[in-house]
């Protein structure tokens, strides 16, 4: 394994934290925050020393970098920005234990939005503000954007492995020939939309501080609020719907705005995914309204229709903000929602769960599988946009399935040791795999994850990274042959 | 296709479902239970002139018999034989309802033993019987009595087709170079092992009308019981015992018992599937054993440890007697029990479930996948039992993975209508399709399913039929492709 290569794209990664933290620090400078300041300081210092250690080493020019070296990258890199990231929760004592303190920092990179807090509000603002830019930059991705800014590698091969490890989806789309260009595109992309959405809610009212964390929260589809009733604290069709809207977009594949860009637009929509995301969310949207309206008699069907686009549009999209207490309808919205945290959004978006695009390749697969059972000799080639999906994404589609699922029984097994609620069990897992934030009964949206164990909070917090990465680049830093020098 | 075909082989199934009536017939003259009598009488009647119908069309020569022919046949097969043994429970009035009728004879074949009945102790012998019956018909299954017993097809390529069609597993073992020499060989095994257990039972001192018909429960893994307590109502440790071990015994591959018969001794112990199987059973009753422990602080460790094997015996093989109301253990046990419930049986054996060799095929296919996605252009073949699986049978696996989740979910849904528990609605989905009988909460060991909507109970009785056909046969009845003229 090329060490060396791990230790610089490591080092560069934890520089970018350290650099990222500068705004915070400086939050907690204006609003003289003095424990927030050092909590800041001393974890920027902690970033730009050890990055500084670890890239001093020479570039290695002998070894190359394979898939192998891509997935410890990711995997070990996302452990230790979720560590360092913890630090200043810790140091200023604005979250007691760490156990915590890792908790939400992980929930915030890899954009989940589950919380230990029981109250958000007396979080200082400097906190509240690195919490929220967690989000941001875990959507996206950090490596993705240390390959936008760092001038690091000359061939497209090693940076593509980086990228592969962290893009989420089946297969990788490459926008431009080279991934520094791709890496480039998609953070053009996601700062406009966002500087966008801040502007639309300024223009609704919402304060500037507020504006700013609740789109981080939304680009990155990942749900933590700094109100304790998330985005039900602000009492305005407007700003809901905005979110609304935008968690939707954020939860596209960002390939897609790049189509809009190249003025493509038959290519964009005609994609696959896309309308089958768009169709899951319209439905779903209008089973629930309606399924809901009796208990809206009072708001008005109106709303009932609002809340149930804002709950379907965020739990589909694994973002996770709340404007209704959805633990509180009836068993069939419950049960939808539930199926929408396991679908998730879609593949090359900020969203997480099991992709739309992975339904798709199953359905073709289940389908053509079919044809085979009934005429074994006739061969058919499975098609997706047009164009034929090969063997290896279908076959690694399959295992993404069986793992997920293994996994996800094996997080609820340990979960049950608790001896919670067979509901509250199961909904914390997936909230938490499938990167969502809240899930039901006493982790519904009126709940947190306080509660939890000491094992079951290291439990939730390795499924949140197991989500983010898509399992496979976590569970190979477990196999041995990974760690053998080739 | 070729219609003839599958018609003549409904009829001779039809056929030998009408004969087996015959014995519930005379138990019910026996016992004076006219309303019965009139019920079997007029059914076996229906059944005689169906079956004489269908078959008095001349053997066809032209068209061949193909794996479309074996899928319809099995398919439309079980439903036939369902409507018609729901017979004798409508007309006798033992069961008003005809849904009912139907949900409970499904549940019989399918081996699942979910009851719709509040009190079982009132049905009429003759009833019980027959109820039992189907489960041990149903087990090892109506087609492949038939291939035992009718001097049918001369090539044992059409008979593979609806041995494969109505066999569980992802693949079907050769035992004998005919089709009809191995359906021979898999009845007398079944049979010998029926009259052991009977025998056992009997010595227990347990009566014979009770034997015979809890050991019918037993050998197909259905677990209908003639007690409202199930298997809790003999208050004997050796009853229970036997009928734990032999639950276990009928959920193994029956090609094991086959080798053992051959003396191939080392073959059958180095099987994979059973080594898995064996240390599944004893590794979960040790673990619920020790977690239920301070449940059963009077009654003993060692009843602790028996109520935890039966139990799991139970679940595992998705047979569903109880010994005691497991609703009422930790999250934790209750949670295994989950995990069971899907796992299921071996295959090849009378059980349900998804199967273990499944398992172990998914295990090795993943496996295969992350050491591919480390070194994509090493190539390795995936291995069992020694011998390499064909890429068709991973393939097979993978695709009745996620249609067995897609079905879960979906049916999940549908019943959500009813708006109860979310417990209730996931078990009883789980003890349905996997044909195990009880789940949790309201469908619990001490529940039943007498208090589900006529839509959930026409899901839940699919879920069945989809479970024991193995879902691609039942599924392909809807695909348009099979109903048109080759």
């Amino acid at each position: 394994m090329n060490r060396r290569a791990i230790s610089i794209y490591i080092g560069y990664l934890l520089g970018v934290e350290g650099v990222f933290m500068l705004p915070a620090l400086a939050i907690a400078a204006y609003h003289n925050e003095l424990p927030s300041v050092k909590g800041f300081a001393i974890a920027m210092a902690a970033l730009l020393v050890s990055a500084a250690l670890l890239i001093r080493q020479k570039r290695p020019t002998d070894a190359g970098v394979y898939a192998r070296e891509g997935f410890v990258t990711v995997s070990l890199g996302w452990i230790l920005i979720s560590l360092f990231g913890a630090l200043p929760f810790f140091i200023s004592g604005a979250i007691p234990s760490f156990l915590d303190c890792w908790f939400e920092t992980v929930s915030g990179f890899t954009t989940t939005g589950s919380s230990i807090l029981t109250d958000v509000e007396v979080l200082p603002r400097s906190m509240l503000y690195w919490r929220s830019f967690t989000h941001w930059l875990g959507g996206m991705g950090v490596l993705v954007f240390m390959l936008a800014v760092v001038p690091l590698a000359k061939g497209s091969g090693e940076t593509f492995h980086l990228l592969r490890a962290e893009s989420p989806g089946p297969s990788v789309d490459k926008l431009a020939p080279t991934m520094r260009h791709s890496a480039r595109i998609l953070y053009s992309i996601y700062i406009a939309l966002t500087l966008l959405q801040i502007a639309l809610l300024l223009l609704g009212g919402m304060p500037l501080f507020d504006s700013v964390l609740n789109t981080f929260g939304t680009a990155g589809t990942g749900g933590f609020s700094i109100k304790n009733a998330s985005i039900g604290a602000y009492d305005s069709a407007y700003l809901q719907a905005v979110i609304g809207v935008f968690m939707a977009l954020f939860g596209v594949n960002f390939s897609i705005y790049y189509l809009l860009l190249l003025k493509q637009f038959r290519a964009a929509f005609r994609n696959e995914e896309l309308r089958l995301y768009v169709g899951i969310i319209l439905l779903t949207t209008a089973v629930i309204a309606v399924d809901i309206l009796p208990q809206y008699a009072d708001a008005g069907a109106g709303k009932a229709v609002l809340d149930s686009f804002f709950q379907v549009s965020s739990v589909m999209t694994t973002t996770g903000y709340a404007t209704a207490n959805f633990d509180k309808w009836p068993q069939l919205s419950r049960f939808l929602l539930v199926m929408l945290m396991i679908i998730g959004a879609s593949a090359g978006s900020t969203g997480g769960g099991f992709k739309v695009s992975r339904l798709l390749i199953l359905w073709k697969a289940v389908k053509n599988q079919m044809q085979t059972m009934l005429r074994p000799r006739a061969i058919r080639s499975i098609q997706m946009d047009g164009k034929p999906l090969g063997e290896g994404v279908v076959r690694g589609t399959y295992a993404f399935t069986a793992v997920y699922a293994v996994i996800c029984l094996t997080s609820m097994l340990v979960l049950t040791l608790d001896d919670h609620s067979m509901e509250t069990t199961v909904t914390a897992v997936l909230a938490c795999l499938n990167n969502i934030g809240p899930g039901l009964d006493m982790v519904g949206p009126a709940g947190n994850f306080s509660f939890f164990s000491p094992l079951s909070k290291i439990v939730l917090s390795f499924d949140m990274l197991l989500g983010r990465l898509e399992i496979f680049p976590m569970l190979l830093l477990c196999m041995p042959s990974v760690w053998r020098r080739a």
